[in-house]
């Protein structure tokens, strides 16, 4: 059975996608969740315990640690045949837009941080976040349409959709502007029951990052705010 | 047969990456280099008529486009088998440091910019820059004691030594310190046929940047240029 250490379910991007593809998948693992400690990059000594590059997720399979999510997600791929799409073609597709988004996407990661259960109204779209915008919507409903949805890259949840789960949570807090087949898509995921599981897990959380949540509210004005306790 | 969209080879990173590591393993592909267009992100139309991120490296086998260097090369390596490691443990750590560099080091990539032909005298090094460093080197000197050299994760040329390859030459240009045993492996890596080719073809490009030389001089003061023609 494989560890894997993540961080704050509410604010951890990276650690959402293996988390929630091996949920969907029914692969058992066995969750660490290792909260940040006052903000970006002071969790370092404690992270640097069980992963090599003191970021999360990391997965550990006995002795063996993998220690970033799109290298995670190759690993369980090995061993489980539903993690990329089966089709040659799809799976071309889904390891590009995951790999796109893996080095990309800056803007859009930057000015709207996954934050799950808060809810936010953008003052305005800078350019390079409509540019980022545009180019998702694009390759969304290029993925939609090839391979038939209603996922990414067709009929059943793969890694593409997991890696594109933090977005997903993204649009519902900023109510970023998509295609209607793009929304229809996020609503898609939103019910799916691995989604909505990690979603439950995020409200209950007590922990309040300052430097998150400021990153939040750069560019809006919070509106809503679903977690259970604000402390 | 493959074909391989790149852009310049003096300047272009990321199309380093698929283009060593299939010389270096003899798999045969036609290679396009259309060269940047006044500075990043201009490029964006031509690009886009073959890469639908219109980012390079693209890699186009017969009506299948994979955009992204990390996606081409798991694509290979579905036909190739030794694009990564054969050990089970080589190869998750491997797939665990590509994948950290496709994502992350984002200091040494921005304040480091590959220009295979200069050389320069950095002024200072920033803490980022520092502290990417050193988690370069304990990486790179993690790889070589665990799996023995001379490559990161062995004694073959893998993917991982790929996506290494614009910092070897970074290393070069800037005169990045590092341990004796990471010397080492830039040194080597320095010696293979694959990328003395790389570099070569760099040296004779006559196309000038301003963009990318700008961001070349930022930190510090050009001491050699060995490319052919200067304009
Ligand atoms: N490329 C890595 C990036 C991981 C990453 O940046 N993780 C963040 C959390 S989402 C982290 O661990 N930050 C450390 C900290 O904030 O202290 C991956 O895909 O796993
Ligand atoms: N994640 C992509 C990144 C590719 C990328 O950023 N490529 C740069 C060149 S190295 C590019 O095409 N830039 C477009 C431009 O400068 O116009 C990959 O790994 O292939």
């Amino acid at each position: 059975m494989f560890d894997l250490y993540i961080a704050n379910k509410n604010y951890s991007s990276w650690s959402l996608r293996p988390w929630v593809l091996m949920k969907a998948l029914n692969i058992p693992f066995k969750e660490y969740v290792m909260p940040f400690e006052g903000g970006t990059g002071v969790s370092y000594a404690t992270f640097k315990r069980f992963s090599p590059s003191a970021l999360v997720p990391c997965l550990v399979d006995k002795e063996l640690a993998v220690w970033d999510s799109l290298a995670i997600i190759e690993y369980v791929a090995e061993q489980h045949s539903k993690v990329w799409p089966q089709d040659v073609a799809a799976r071309a597709w889904a390891r590009s837009a995951s790999a796109e988004m893996h080095s990309g996407f800056a803007t859009l990661r930057n000015e709207c941080p996954m934050n799950c259960g808060a809810r936010v109204a953008l003052d305005d779209l800078s350019s390079a976040l409509k540019a980022d915008m545009a180019r998702l919507d694009e390759q969304w409903q290029q993925g939609l349409s090839r391979f038939g949805g209603p996922f990414l890259a067709g009929k059943d949840f793969t890694a593409v959709d997991a890696f594109y789960a933090p977005v997903v949570f993204r649009v519902q807090t900023f109510g970023l502007p998509l295609s209607e087949a793009s929304q229809v898509y996020v609503k898609h995921m939103l019910a799916q029951p691995a989604m909505q599981a990690w979603y439950q897990d995020a409200l209950e959380e007590r922990w309040r990052e300052p430097s998150h949540e400021a990153d939040t509210l750069k560019q809006g004005t919070l509106t809503a705010d679903y977690r259970k306790a604000c402390p």
